[in-house]
């Protein structure tokens, strides 16, 4: 059985790194913090025999030997990086767990029929570098490796030169190693877990995802002398189309359907002109992919619908899509055996984030496990997990990962 | 009767002070822009025999002798100050229609028995000192002189010091002299009179307005995990506010509710984070008091309802409000008797818009004269109003100011 205390203190000893002033972590992709990070990690998992391999895209594996190591590892991992004002456990607790499950075998002597593999994937954020999760979707063949490295931060430095500068730029072929199966627990970032009162989420897939770029244009006027009934107002136009969709998801009383707006801005905002442009972003996500097609289709009938109804032209781009994922029922049956053995209460539930585990799906037999975070905060510096559901996620990846590794 | 041409001449040579690269102007109020054209029109006067008076918070006085010097003066004018990126008439036009009118008397030898005056009020638009028509509310007792002057622009520099650095820091007492009449031409900055093809707006009165500033305070969250039912999001609320209230504002089908949202900003927008925070104004205007007071009310109710439906905080400050004006009966009745002998369509009209106007005519009876412009738009270097509506509005203030200085 893990040690939870270590967990915990190897959990705090890498938010150290990169400290911020509300009690968070700011390690961004491939900065000297994030290096400092993955170093004390690869020195932590020496210490107890692994060996380290980077591929091109500095993609870590760390390798703990097994009985066969003719056959494909058993791999757990998550990402190090964070969010500029991030918190402690997003992506940090995955690999970490990994660490403790390693740490565990080690002082009890166990070796596994599979090697096991802990992965780091490079900037999973995307926060530094867009896209989020590039570098474990070059593993998968998502990206290609020079896609991947031509990435750009504001600065205008590369991917490839952050990892050559920081010391990553490895030598393995992305792709490399094929994995048996991938396991990562992740806390939830959001509030279910914890308003139901349950400890663990066993993760049977992650919810399609599509982000759309919406632009509505009217016509600036004053605001005191112009008529409502001579308005071609963007804002008024935008307003109605979040309302109109926001009400959709609502009635969708499965809980399938989301509809979020995260940006909207107006152009040349006063307080007495009526807007004559806004920009807005669009995302929409459900847990079944037929059903992510109609919500598309509603979407783009409420925005052809602003135009008969304010004068507005509309404009909409579709700028990423990720379809709705299932994970492999094998792992999905490991994690909640492991669960089940706990004695705690669980779910079976999809992911409505995106992680690396997505991209890895596609070519490893993958599933997740989740533990709940208060509030349902994450990239934020008050991100919590309890140190009793990190150690009991990580429990649970262990004896996922046994399983899957000794037959 | 005057001169359309010398009236479009002086326009043009106005606009060549501060010209922007579209076609517009540039004279922030008190700048160097500002300053020249003011003493090209103090030029102008000067040349046909009038003097010039300043008071103490810069505006201009201009006379224009009578026979009976003891009597008020009849008064006209407008602001010669401009939006950032603004046009050629709006105040422009107000100013030089006045010293259209001197120069026709003068051409032809006329003495009216009251003097008359041509007033440029200083920093209308409010753009580089808030809040707009200061000094003309200054004149009307609104400001206090000491008020007016430590208005200060983003640089720090108090409207006080840019007045003596430009030299038109006078030494007239403020709130002279006492106006007999107040006339003020104005392009409409509305689509009706185009709309409607129709040359001439004689104003009976300027519609009330409030502005509010707007918090609504939910809780950011992950746009991928949060159900919808968890979501406590402020932009959804601050949609369904201005739906609602612009849906209330058509629905008055007698055109006197107008409702705008001009600004509004999400706290740390991103596209997956729902929106914590957002910011917003509101405009509310009314041609009756009583249905402004209604008009709150509502606002006030459909704010209410949204801490019950979307979960969100609300708080919301009244920081201006401007009552109904209605002008003087005899001022409008000389404006429509002068727009009914050019034998053109006119009509009245309230403004939507504040003007200088709003201000004189609590210490002067007074009214305005409007006159199109294209498209409505004005604040804007597109801004334009033809010559032929730009003398008409002229020949009318002529023949009210006329009326009025003989009588
Ligand atoms: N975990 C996470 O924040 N992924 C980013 C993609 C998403 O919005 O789900
Ligand atoms: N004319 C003008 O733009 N005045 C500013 C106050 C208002 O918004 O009406």
């Amino acid at each position: 059985s893990i040690d939870g205390q270590r967990l915990w203190s190897s959990l705090m000893a890498m938010a150290e790194i990169g400290p911020t002033a509300n009690g968070g972590s700011c390690r961004l992709a491939l900065s000297e913090e994030d290096a400092a990070g993955r170093r004390l990690l690869i020195e932590w998992c020496e210490a107890i025999g692994c060996t380290l391999r980077v591929d091109r895209v500095g993609n870590l594996f760390i390798r703990r030997p097994g009985k066969r190591d003719d056959l494909d590892p058993v791999a757990t991992g998550s990402h190090l990086d964070t969010q500029p004002k991030g918190g402690r456990f997003d992506g940090i607790l995955g690999v970490l767990a990994g660490l403790e499950v390693f740490r565990t075998l080690h002082d009890q002597g166990i070796v596994t029929e599979r090697p096991l593999e802990l992965v780091v994937w490079t900037n999973e954020e995307g926060s530094r570098f867009a896209p989020a999760m590039v570098a474990s979707g070059a593993f998968a063949g998502e990206f290609s490796e020079e896609y991947t490295l031509a990435r750009t931060d504001r600065d205008g430095v590369t991917l490839g030169q952050a990892l050559a500068a920081c010391g990553f730029a490895g030598e393995m072929p992305v792709g490399e190693p094929r994995l048996a199966s991938f396991f990562e627990l992740h806390i939830e970032q959001g509030p279910v877990l914890e308003e139901e009162n349950e400890a663990i989420g066993v993760v049977t897939g992650v919810q399609g995802m599509r982000w759309f770029d919406v632009t509505l244009r009217g016509q600036p006027a004053h605001a005191g002398p112009t008529p409502m009934t001579y308005r071609r107002d963007a804002l008024a136009a935008a307003a109605r189309l979040i309302d109109r969709l926001q009400a959709h998801a609502l009635a969708d009383t499965s809980g399938g359907t989301k509809v979020t707006v995260g940006c909207l801005e107006i152009d040349s905002p006063s307080r007495n002109v009526i807007p004559g442009e806004v920009r807005l972003t669009m995302d929409l996500r459900h847990v079944v992919e037929a059903e992510l097609d109609a919500l598309e289709a509603r979407f783009d009938r409420e925005l052809a619908a602003l135009t008969e109804a304010f004068g507005v032209e509309t404009a909409s781009e579709r700028i990423w899509a990720s379809p709705v994922v299932n994970f492999d029922a094998g792992c999905i049956d490991a994690v909640e055996r492991a669960a089940r053995a706990q004695g705690v209460a669980y779910r079976r539930m999809m992911s409505g984030a995106g992680h690396d585990a997505v991209y890895v799906s596609r070519v490893a037999p993958t599933s997740m496990i989740f533990i709940p975070c208060r509030d349902g905060i994450s990239h934020n510096e008050a991100e919590y997990a309890t140190p009793e559901h990190c150690a009991l996620g990580t429990q649970v990846l262990l004896e996922a990962m046994l399983e899957r590794a000794n037959t």
